[in-house]
């Protein structure tokens, strides 16, 4: 009901808020027998860490990984695994200005208006920091699609106008972490920086969009009505902070081509059915036909920008909201492992719903 | 797990296959004393029906809805609502043909892959026959908003590439209905309308967007975390079939936008907290802030075309596969009900999980 | 929310009124593939059906079960399965005296209390008639489980103070069917029933005892916190109209043993580990240990009699209640079809649930 | 799925094993504006912790309670309210000398059936140390009930043989927490406490019945097909550890009433409409009828004893498996808190759902 649990079989519980004392994740319905390594949780953590990088927000937080349960002897055991993050680096007093001041495009308002009061600190549960929760969970959610030979890869695609227009199989994804972008074209990746700079100079922020390749799904997963693979991915992805839109397969580009050149003719290849062109995205009717899931998020500029902004505040009088609080001048860097986490989820909650399938 | 069942508070199991005896949807979770309308409900159906107008397809169905359950003397009884509906011209023969075949970019390959049998008869279960179900359900739901002075308006924005440029506040609303291409604007409609004529002369199709328009939610609707309002939204539109991409308020365009234009700044007009723009499209951190809610969803072109086209067998076999049956050029026009009812079942479900966040 | 779905994995969402249109439900999740036998869903109805012996109500109702979807060529498809049932005999006209009276331990006052109106007619949805529903989805459930040679036998060890002292094990079960009591001891069949037709006589009801033995469960179904395999048995049963109580194993009897005597040893034979005895009834920890699983449920004297009652009106004014609807002097007989449907889901959905427990 | 996620609107999803680092409860949908007194989730917990007198398990554990989230100011936020304890006493030597052996009667082999592996120390999670996030839970729980007037009270009834007879009208439930048995008649407590220390003499143990009454709740609470209350109250106690039967109302013994004798007359008091006799415990079709819900749990003796038992390992060897980890002697005293606890959990959850009843 209050949709702070998300999944069906592989089902995650997170809770926490910016300047609590910690914020974490119970995994349930994580099979037993996966191989949990911790280091690997860490690892993922330290990518969307903040103050890993010059173009992101200094706070500092390094967000280490507890396993309070569920994982015996490096194994899970089928019973939940609980994840807990202390929150180091919560300084309240940053935000004691905006304690009653609603600042222009965060939830400050709408949590006012639907809980009658709010934990203010750094935007309480509405901080991105939230986020971290999802990436511990969706690390066990990777190992577990990894044993089964998928891999997910997002990054940055576009920074403000600045668009990287080649399609992901003319990328070398390999690259994307190489540089603090995570664009994985590096020329692009420089001129982005170049405008996440000059954007944060300017005390302001700036939007992108960020794509993502899921390769190695067998044909088979998804439910082919309401819970359709791209509908649970587009909610897990749209859920994400910042996050306006998203398409997948030929998305809203393809609404211009006709029946007969969007289709994917089938053929035969080695045995295996595949098709000859991917616009269904690796999804039809649903679901997964073997062929890479790939899609695109947009996400819009931070909110929180250093400029003054009118505003009001609990009363309805006028005031003016300066930005005090660190933050990121562009999410799209962050949001590579927070979307792939949140595909992780999605992927490992249809993997083991696909085992009901048949009898 | 299998995923035909919608919603939370207001929750909904739907049922049915293209050519069997019947369709029909549970609603579980209406409120009691609702005044139930039978005869909107039929008009809502209606709407969506094949058949209607000449640029769709031409199946002959009455879609008459049977209210079986959960209505006394017109009212809501709090039990639950069981609506069916018959399918009257279900012409098996019609598919014979295809039958172990994969037609391209259908559902076909995906279902005998998952489930190793399959209906295949009009697509079964994968027909867009199975959203008349979501618009009867959608019906109950948009009486119970109506209740609310909430109001579900969507219309078609973009045909292959004939484009409505204007955003919706310079469009007169009432006037989608006027035409069949369910277009607002009058000499856009008929440039799209003649389009669909010309594509389907050709035995092709094509897709489009729909854009749609909720106003009178009032500010606290929507979950912070998993279940932000848009999420769900996203997940509802995203599941209707053919659609590929969904967006809202700023969309994919606003994240080229500073954040110090992007933002939302709030003003206080006749004693309402109100923005002064809504790049935010009437969410913030996942709940309503009593603005405008808007978003657009993009259709793919229908994967039924009368051409030839190049496939596969069950038995991995290249066949040749020929469309015959009766199809819609483009879903868009149909869409427009369809995809108002799938917002109406969001919006009655976190109406009633609204109810839960304060003491 | 509203609580007309049931199950996790095999779920199915129920609907309809004792003098409405049609009753009915929807199956979601059934595996695809499953042989369905029409003739044994019929034959399961005609098992709970009203007239069928002269000790149950002479309520006229066939009872014929429609299959509206996820069936095609006798095989289960992996999509929702809708069963529906008209109403035949619903004289509405015999409850129009109490429309506005509260029957003595009905539902009657409390379904006014929380909806503020409800369907009187027979009680609504309130009446035992909604549990054709349920028997019609168990007999899917059923099918599943006979294919894994899972076997569900329930009968009558109670009726009034004439108690059927053997255990299970000393019974033939075979001989349940043989009498209308549905109690395998034929002399102690004799008695009950005459004790029912007293009871009648006396236009007053009687309670009783049900018990069922389960067989064939392999090890490892249930879960181990919350959904204790017989916690959901329990919850299943007790939401049967008039169940006022439910044990399992050495229930409520075991609690005067000691530990070292009620301790199920374990030993080997023929390579199965079992237990000596059984005061586990089958379940350890919350799950299946692989030895029968058996329970008792107890079930109030029904509470439309023919005698003249005191109560009040919907204005709280005193009245005299008098039945007159046609209805069962004990539900023991027809008990135990409902019982066995309801322990069929949960074992089918614990089946289902079960595949997701290991890597 | 997993099963580690209890109720709908007021939802909990509780971690911990016996002897990892920590147990702990994430509940979701805690309204906001609730006033969270955390030193009375610590009294509760103080009321269940081991060590608390002689009869009970001897484990040193303080079981010091955090809160992590969800609390902002001593009000909740609407946010999930995550309680954490460390485990102190943890002493895993205890358990290798069963890490390959099934204990009788405890969830060693099912586990090991279900899982292919398992947590071996002190039971993990099967151990009775899950259920201190259960009372941590249940005290925020009855935080919400206390506000609307609702009282749960439960106690000791029956240790052994020694059966306290009196119905809880004729009882001074005040008396309860009075004695180390926590049963309300001094006289039986003293009978049942030299019961329990005579059996622990004996390295033995023993079951026992609890009772628990519920005042103050209004009608209109439960719902009225398979979420009946007390079908949720009972799945809610048969889920607590050793628990083997419930029943509400006139239970078992009422079955071999009539109904004429069963039946709870209506009548008006002081404006209020109130039933003569309460046979019906307080719920009528599974809906509160504003009178004192009262049940009955039974509880089989703890398995673990320190008598050498026979059993086998996981090679299915026969093997002697000796006792030594601390237990309790008797579960009953100890239950006590735990079954108010998973009560109010399941009334909050209805209290809350109750809002979506009406329009």
């Amino acid at each position: 009901m209050a949709g702070n649990i998300f999944g069906t079989a592989f089902r995650i519980t997170t809770f926490g808020e910016s300047h609590g004392p910690a914020i974490g994740v119970v995994i349930d319905g994580c099979p037993a027998g996966l191989f949990v390594d911790e280091a690997f949780i860490q690892s993922e953590l330290d990518r969307r860490r903040p103050g890993q990088s010059a173009i992101v927000t200094q706070r500092k937080e390094e967000d280490k990984v507890q396993v309070l349960s569920g994982v015996f002897e490096s194994r899970s055991t089928g019973m939940p695994i609980a994840l807990l993050i202390y929150n180091a680096d919560a300084r309240s007093q940053d935000y004691s200005h905006i304690a009653d001041k609603f600042r222009p495009s965060h939830a400050d308002y709408t949590f006012s208006a639907k809980y009658g009061l709010r934990d203010y600190r750094g935007g309480g549960r509405s901080s991105a920091r939230e986020t971290a929760a999802r990436v511990a969970a969706g690390a066990v959610a990777k190992m577990l699609l990894k044993e089964q030979g998928i891999q997910i890869r997002a990054y940055v695609s576009q920074v403000g106008d600045i668009v990287l227009e080649k399609p992901y199989p003319e990328l070398n994804l390999d690259l994307t972490e190489t540089n603090p972008v995570r664009c994985p074209d590096p020329d692009t990746a420089r001129r982005m920086e170049e405008l996440i700079r000059a954007v944060r100079k300017d005390g302001d922020t700036i939007g992108g969009v960020l794509s993502a390749v899921i390769a190695g799904v067998p044909a088979g997963w998804g439910e082919p009505v309401f819970d359709k693979f791209h509908a649970d991915l587009g909610k897990a992805i749209l859920s994400i902070n910042a996050c306006k839109g998203f398409e997948y397969g030929s998305g809203f580009a393809g609404v211009a081509m006709r029946g007969s050149a969007h289709n994917d003719a089938f053929h035969t290849d080695a045995g295996h059915i595949k098709t000859r062109t991917n616009h269904s995205g690796g999804i039809q009717g649903g679901i997964s036909n073997g062929m890479d899931i790939y899609f695109r998020a947009a996400f819009k500029p931070v909110a929180t920008i250093v400029q003054a902004q009118e505003s009001v505040n609990e009363g309805g009088e006028t005031v003016t909201v300066e930005g005090k609080g660190r933050h990121d001048p562009c999410v799209l860097p962050r949001a590579v492992p927070i979307a792939e986490a949140m595909a992780a989820l999605v992927l490992a909650d249809h993997c083991l719903r696909a085992r009901g399938a048949r009898m």
